[in-house]
């Protein structure tokens, strides 16, 4: 991703330049693969409103829009300067074709109830959800940076929180999307249980013979139908350092992913 | 696997003829690939005391003991018809290499505590635990023939059963593989939980771009290491009907697949 260096943020361009976004230059979640592989799991025929839990700078939410034409969505965001990057990547030029149908939302997704109702985030307001946690464990090294560190740590009981308010925002046929670590894939079929069905878990692996670094989860709100695993994404197939031809078509926006059968 | 019938039995080879199995012709649950699959996931150079729960006529400890030299194997199957297809197998002289190294135990597994004891199953007594458990859910169809439904049909709650025993009967660093289906993916996380760690999903596909028919799932008791998810074994891969060279080579005891890093 071409990137032109300003001194506090970035501008990078995603989808072979079909969209851009400002983030922080040296601090902070910085977005990528993980965003969007996860935009992927929306369907090119998507047309409703989409909510981007977690969206940091907004890359996922926005991958999404770059390739649903007529669709919405809301970028849902704590950090007041990641969601100010993310209005920043909203008033580029660049990306003026979606910027109608972007709303940036500074609140905090673990909010329940009448708190959550009260920032904005209606009950059964939403056709699909995506969102991209924060991954590193509690336990884990912590990262220096303050920022970086809220991005990436962890909490326990974050899929329960998250999963709830994507439950509570999302239409009685609403679908869902999440990227993470395989290491939380029990915390999160706990979290889906009685909320979720139709669950599809799609392992992301760096090349044909290793474990999976992520795992993308689908489902379905209030679906009773079985838990599938389907072939894995494999980031790269050869010798080579260039993606795989399905993990370059999916990143790049030309390609969707759907666990459907 | 070809196939020698009987009025009332069949004589089946099993890893290119390395060992057979008396089986019942036309009832009751027959062993095939599943039970190959799973005693693949035994390593090469194991040694030591396995217990194969649910094993029915003995398929898959009987293939970790053709392929594991000095190991030995504790079969426990419910049914006294299905031990009494375990015996007979063991007494065919073409499987007499590991006569005296197999005890079949007619046995529940889902006992537990003294009842567990006292029909024969120790705690902290075995090394390794592999188990095929019955796995079609209570709400499928249910097959017409009684011995086959018993062999099939999951009862709710089974595998919290069939895990604390796995765990009760493993010693405190002892292993456990299980096949099943991807749907009781979240009842096996579920039980896992607090009893064994460093979990390994291997996901088996019928071909490349399907969904997986069945989850291998190994784990060690008491550790605390994450979850993985590994490459899927894939069954076949062209357009003929031949297994796949991997999943040749695992089915025939000419391979083993282990999860550790």
């Amino acid at each position: 991703m071409p990137r032109r260096n300003t001194p506090d943020h970035t501008i990078d361009a995603f989808h072979r330049g079909g969209f851009f976004l400002v983030q922080p230059a040296h601090k902070g979640h910085r977005a990528g693969m993980d965003a969007m592989l996860l935009a992927a799991m929306v369907p090119d025929d998507f047309s409703g409103v989409l909510a981007d839990l977690g969206a940091g700078a907004g890359a996922a939410g926005m991958a999404v829009l770059a390739r649903c034409a007529i669709a919405r969505a809301t970028l849902v965001e704590k950090s007041a300067e990641m969601a100010g990057f993310a209005r920043q990547s909203l008033a580029l030029q660049q990306n003026v074709r979606f910027r109608d149908r972007i709303e940036v939302l500074e609140a905090d997704v673990a909010l329940a109830g009448a708190q959550r109702r009260a920032i904005g985030l209606q009950d059964r307001s939403f056709d699909f959800v995506i969102m991209n946690p924060p991954f590193n464990s509690s336990q884990d090294r912590r990262t220096p940076d303050a920022m970086k560190a809220e991005a990436h740590v962890m909490e326990d009981g974050l899929f329960e929180r998250w999963l709830r308010t994507a439950s509570a925002i999302l239409k009685p046929d609403g679908r869902l999307a999440l990227i993470a670590r395989p290491q939380s894939l029990a915390d999160i079929l706990k979290a889906l249980a009685n909320r979720f069905g139709g669950i599809g878990i799609v392992p992301v692996l760096p090349k044909p013979e290793a474990a999976a670094i992520r795992i993308i989860v689908t489902a379905e709100r209030g679906s009773r139908a079985g838990l599938s695993i389907w072939p894995p994404i494999v980031l790269r197939d050869g010798k080579s350092q260039d993606f795989s031809v399905k993990a370059a078509a999916l990143i790049n926006g030309e390609a969707s992913l759907t666990t459907d059968n």
